[in-house]
């Protein structure tokens, strides 16, 4: 199949690029490599060496002999889109092209506009191009399981059944977004389902837990294809960066009481649910939603866990509890829906301890590439730094 | 109280701004006089011949001896937000800086996208701005009961109260906007939402019913203060539209089968209720909803009643079944609650025959400023022109 991955040179989007190229498929990967200059101007690296995205390119062709195209086009400019739809004529697209990161879209209000101009305007422009230029095409848009929040009630995927004062509807759950990002990602869902319904576009929205590890099979066949690995309190996420603190022997940084519940899945997972539902597309008129995810984890058991296999290694990184940046709940009910993927034929990887060991010795064979001024999360949701570290736990 | 009208010189906002400033507020308008520019570019003018906005202000201050400031800003440029608050100082702000026409946001992708910009990002910049310059300030935003669609169940008041899998929990509405205008509204509840719970900012989100009729006492007063009348098929609501059709000797153009029922409310009630909303402001923290509206109505319904007034006025107005431009249910349940403001001291009032024989005289009054051409809708929710008028009613 023809598809094309908007954002393909980020943490997922180039996984899923090698992957899908991999199985067969003609990739095209569509990248303003913004992410390039946001890392530039937070002054932040990943803790890998990542190659310009035409050396990544060469590589895989040497490596395989298979070849993804390449576009430098900007989702935020409509004619960008069209144009590249019209060339590509994709089967499917998968949309990666924006801003990740709940901390990015909270440090003022500049950054979350960026994030909202980036996200939502990128999303309504893929979406009125597909309309008028490639109608047929499967839209498979990356969501956040962030999107749902913390309800006291079991998340189902996308939609729920209410009985309601004796009558009874289904209809889209309810959302509780934390951050401007977040708010950014129901705001595309919003606009997808009222798409398909209207113009019968065909449309698999991914609400994707936290991701975690570095390597895909193909990512690891030579260093010039190694994938990101972000560490930083502003693109690192939960388990990737307790690994790094483990391996700059830092103490491991729960944000509250760690009584966060959040779902999770591997990297590898990741492009098998993008080729899952690329393989399987929705009907048109179709807008459906996974909940993509493997398991559930509380923030303080994971760094429990971390804490365990680093001893392990011989490395002492005690956890400590940090004044919670964000504003969240620390401790609620998580009870989450995720079936649809397995059902399509997803087997599930779980997080195993070699897997964390692997990622602390990522973290300290590249020990000279962390900044340890990026280690703790600068973001605060309330405004100001975020206070200094509170109580080191027992 | 000092109390910014953002968006004072529109059809509900010049209304309000008198409203208020005849009760003794202090009232300041923001507007960019964008709307002004949209007529324009549309070729299309209020019935009723509106005054710049330096000669409104100036009569009301002639006729009251009452002020009304003005500041010509712009709500998408931070800056202009920032400033108007830091000077102005107000104890309330009311949203009404916005495009208001969904027919307008589904034109094509440039008038979907100037919506949303408009839209979310003058919004987005309010929240920010509170946030840093005023968070003591209470938003009174103005949303629209088309942001929940037309659910199967009855509609609350933004939340609701779901039991599923036996736990409970109250959360937002379930939304299903109808057009890229209705999604803009749906987004800026979420943001608003998220500032309350986050920044423990205040506000009163409401979500307004179709408003008919075009004075106020206020605006009634003289030649230069009266208020817009869209009868065109962009900016005209459906009241209002089948008044001026029957002015014209025009048939009462009805989309599908006319058995959408919708939430409606007089302008009169209309600054009746933002008054109550700011005389009894939000918490800090809070974030409410209250359904502003006071009768419920079916199109074809209302239809018949114009063409009952009309024909004792002597004007033979039939209905005509016209193709539905728009994407949207024909037959559908549809209770919903508008206690809230009931609560607070609303007395609503109801539709009666001598507002509609005011509003067609008002169109036979103004007949030669009709351009027959726009009083047709040309927006059509799936593309190209609508078909031409389907079938005459009985």
């Amino acid at each position: 199949m023809r598809i094309l991955v908007i954002g393909g040179d980020g943490y997922c989007g180039w996984a899923t690029a090698l992957h899908l190229s991999a199985r067969g498929h003609d990739v095209t990967i569509v990248d303003n490599l913004i992410r390039r200059r946001w890392d530039a101007e937070l002054g932040i690296t990943s803790l890998t060496r990542i190659a310009p995205i035409e050396s990544r390119l060469r590589e895989w062709h040497e490596r395989t002999s298979r070849t993804i195209a390449y576009l430098s086009r900007d989702v935020t400019v409509y004619e960008d889109v069209c144009r590249t739809l019209r060339e590509t004529r994709p089967h499917a697209i998968v949309h990666f092209g924006q801003q990740r990161s709940a901390p990015y879209s909270m440090i003022d209000h500049d950054h979350a506009l960026r994030t909202h101009l980036n996200n939502t305007v990128g999303n309504l422009n893929l979406l009125w191009a597909l309309h008028e230029v490639a109608p047929e095409a499967h839209l498979v848009k990356l969501g956040t399981m962030g999107e749902y929040g913390t309800p006291n009630i079991d998340i189902e995927e996308g939609f729920i059944t209410i009985e309601h004062k004796g009558r009874t509807d289904t209809l889209p759950f309810p959302k509780q977004p934390g951050s401007f990002y977040h708010l950014t990602k129901v705001s595309d869902s919003d606009q997808i389902y009222f798409a398909c319904r209207t113009w019968q576009l065909r449309a698999t929205d991914l609400n994707q837990g936290i991701v975690y590890g570095i390597e895909t099979p193909e990512t690891f066949l030579s260093a010039p294809l190694v994938n990101r690995f972000d560490y930083d309190g502003v693109y690192g996420t939960v388990l990737n960066r307790f690994c790094v603190q483990a391996a700059l022997r830092h103490p491991l940084t729960v944000y509250g009481r760690g009584g966060q519940t959040r779902a999770f899945l591997d990297i590898r997972d990741t492009v098998a649910c993008i080729e899952l539902a690329i393989l399987n597309p929705a009907e048109p008129g179709e807008y459906r939603v996974f909940n993509q995810f493997t398991e559930v984890f509380g923030v303080l058991a994971l760094a429990r866990r971390v804490e365990a296999v680093a001893r392990e290694l011989g490395i002492k990184a005690p956890v400590l509890y940090y004044d919670n940046p964000r504003a969240e709940k620390d401790e609620h009910y998580y009870q989450t829906v995720n079936t649809r993927l397995m059902d399509l034929g997803l087997t599930p990887r779980h997080l195993d301890d070699a897997l964390i060991a692997q990622l602390i010795e990522v973290g300290i064979r590249n020990v000279e590439r962390i900044d340890p001024a990026h280690v703790l999360p600068k973001v605060k949701w309330r405004g100001a730094e975020p206070a200094a570290a509170a109580e080191r736990a027992g």
